[in-house]
């Protein structure tokens, strides 16, 4: 299952070399992998008011063509492994225009309790859903 | 009483017009603020912990001159109304190799509980060493 | 003669109070001012690519209702100076869900030449542009 | 040969969840890179101003533990490789405090040409200062 979501890049995301500034990318994963758990009916706002939160525990991308400002992105995001105590995902970022894929990556983060910052295992509410994916890939 | 604190303009702190964007500036004033309290004895963590948040409420900024990374900014802060309810800062940002005032602005903020997020009157043991400050003024 | 932009606030905009930091909200003035331009048929590709530069030299933003990661807001922007020499826009961003006024804000931009950072006359194929748009507020 | 800089984490820098946003540690990788050139004599300004550019090409970071505003932070970084055409280089970030390893990184960037964008092998004037390092290592 793939979720693409689609963002225009703004004057203020570009940098001195006269293109978007690469750390930025690493934000869009971000997006990525919230739409792609809203896509599945997750929400970060639930995860969060039932005392859930989900640091990253790695990153990584590959920048192959920069991209400016007005550019209108499709950042796609792929569940790699989903399981009741981490989420990896890879991203693929590509320009619409003419279908370039600038940047790629993938990222790890693992669920943990607000109240003791402990990895924690995902209530069963919201890893039946991770699940279901999980499932459809196989 | 001023405050002075510097901070070294960083590349990702540019844009595509080749200068500083404008944004970081109204954030490098959260420093001038933070920095004041921190040099009268008080830290947003102490803030944090009782319960206290500390949201801006208005901010205005005069770009004069543009900056580039690897220049040393000097922002100086300066309390203009330290009340119960509510702080007003003056910001004056210049470059350290040649003085010249890139930026002036000015902040207002009130206090708030976290939990009510309502307006709420600052505890005594802070309030005393804002006291402080004003007194001096006069 | 307003243009609205709709964007959705990210979970990488909050801060640690729990809410949008507030120096976002200046960025998002610029997403409205780029999409005010943007529809009365001048990008600020073109603007570059004749060596026009547009720096900021004023802003200022009340702050009035926070907003949170997932909303989705509206900027709403207006100009109300629309010259050779300088652009002024008022801004409005509420959020969608409810019609909250969050945040009200003005600035005033100049044009500059890129190769001597001077103050420079808009280029006439620009200006008949702006000047439509003028009129037709009287 | 390692280069170490100091920074401190401003509140601007954190997150809802309460701590730094992960993206930040990416931006503060370039700040790293930045100090280790500038301490064996080369600066950004100078390869810009001779028309050279230095997109990066990759980047990954393992997040161990989270840090907060307020914290000071130690930037260590260390060159892998220093070629006529890229620059590779470990990241290591600690807090000062307690000195616990918060993030560890890795990223390469190539040379290019401004005006082409195509890889450029870096003049010598510069190169000879890459290849001292290099000569120290081993």
């Amino acid at each position: 299952m793939t979720v693409t979501f689609e963002k225009r890049v703004h004057f203020y995301d570009t940098d001195e070399m006269g293109v978007v500034h690469h750390a930025n990318y690493i934000r869009w994963f971000e997006i990525g992998r919230v739409e792609f758990l809203r896509a599945i009916g997750i929400t970060l706002k639930d995860l969060m008011s039932d005392g859930i939160l989900f640091p990253l525990t790695e990153v990584n991308a590959k920048f192959i063509h920069s991209s400016d400002f007005d550019d209108v992105l499709e950042i796609k995001t792929t569940a790699t492994e989903l399981t009741k105590v981490k989420m990896a995902f890879d991203y693929e970022i590509s320009r619409k225009s003419d279908g370039k894929i600038l940047v790629t990556g993938h990222s790890q983060n693992v669920f943990t309790k607000a109240e003791t910052g402990k990895i924690s295992r995902l209530p069963e509410k919201y890893y039946s859903k991770l699940e279901k994916v999980s499932a459809e890939k196989n």
